[in-house]
């Protein structure tokens, strides 16, 4: 196997599954890649994890460039090493998801990419290197989170409507939820705080807005309550 | 930062966590490593990724150079990367947990073993490297997993009687289950087979013995199933 450069004798990358939630559909970040391999081809945003680089660190690099964002959630996922997932050499690389509220979010190409896009996840059919598996390993991953965790919180926008809330966790999971249980189970877990606001721009009868509050999140958390969607 | 050889440039190792539970208590395979950095000193069993290995190719030689078992559950973590985790230069780690029975279980050292012995989870103070984050990195992944999908069965004889399983859950989660409930709900998922067989070398009244079935697992969850304890 050819060795382009001294780096690729071994050398690890991180890629940053950044899912955003668009009010009906679950988006995945893509970028344009600049350079071969797979020069031109659509690609999850990644980067060679720099010798003086935390992991952690080189994840948050990529996500920022990206979209601007520092303190979104971020999490470790699974760590892809095949001997021959990268063309150029022994590349293993460590994939992190993050999730993000579009909205009023501006985007824009990176160092390492030529362009950059939102694409729906289930209209994604094939992407750079092993990135597709990857891709569905985050998925999964969310899915799982989701149920155990109040991570949903992070791609709806501060306020939202209990409707909305509910449709964030139909459109991830694909299933439909019946709807008086759905608002009994996130209302009883006292995490939200309800606000003195209606939603404003709708033509039906706007509906009541909510919160997430962290700290009643924890306090359930402390009385034994269990996240469970 | 010197560097000793080459592979040290930027190398990635597997670390394992193998967990054994035996009958009232958790525990760890540990390892007294042979060479420096830590040389002398009690770690978790792991080596360096070979330049032709997948990394799950990797922990399972681990694994077995160990214990001699093949067709365990291997599971891959985290992957820990800080800069300076390594004295000897860049290497990153990707954590795996097993879980075995370890009735009748011979171990041995290994080619990077002086010694190998198991811990009880609980008294593991100190460990070489950053080995003592990844054991609780792994048990938390392991509590988590306990409730999520039939693992604890791995952990277990082949047949075992319900106290047996209430109590590796007790143990491992660190707290007490109303015991008809768990039977409840173990028993409701229909997973198991009850066997004509009791329970024998005990002094009160023999109990029944069960097996987990994984036809019967996949079946439950095709129906909708949710595996919950």
């Amino acid at each position: 196997m050819p060795f382009q450069n001294e780096i690729y004798k071994s050398a690890f990358s991180v890629d940053n599954i950044i899912f955003g939630f668009d009010s009906d559909t679950l988006k995945v970040l893509l970028i344009k890649r600049k350079e071969d391999p797979y020069g031109g081809q659509w690609a999850l945003p990644g980067d060679i994890v720099k010798p003086t680089e935390d992991l952690r660190t080189s994840a948050k690099r990529v996500l920022e460039e990206l979209t601007g964002l520092r303190d979104v959630y971020l999490d470790q996922v699974f760590t892809f090493g095949k001997v021959d997932r990268h063309p150029r050499g022994r590349v293993i690389t460590i994939a992190y998801y993050s999730l993000i509220n579009i909205s009023n979010l501006k985007i824009k190409a990176a160092s390492f990419a030529e362009k950059v896009m939102w694409k729906e996840v289930r209209s994604v059919e094939t992407l750079a290197f092993d990135h597709l598996k990857i891709m569905e390993t985050c998925l999964a991953r969310l899915r799982q989170d989701l149920k155990l965790r109040p991570i949903g919180f992070e791609l709806l926008p501060e306020k939202f409507t209990l409707t909305e809330l509910q449709r964030l966790y139909e459109v991830i999971l694909e299933q439909d939820l019946d709807k008086r249980n759905f608002r009994k189970k996130i209302l009883n877990m006292n995490i939200l705080n309800t606000l003195h606001e209606l939603q404003t721009g709708v033509s039906h009868r706007p509906a009541k807005l909510y919160s997430f509050d962290p700290e009643k999140y924890k306090e359930a958390m402390e009385k034994g309550v269990i996240f469970e969607i």
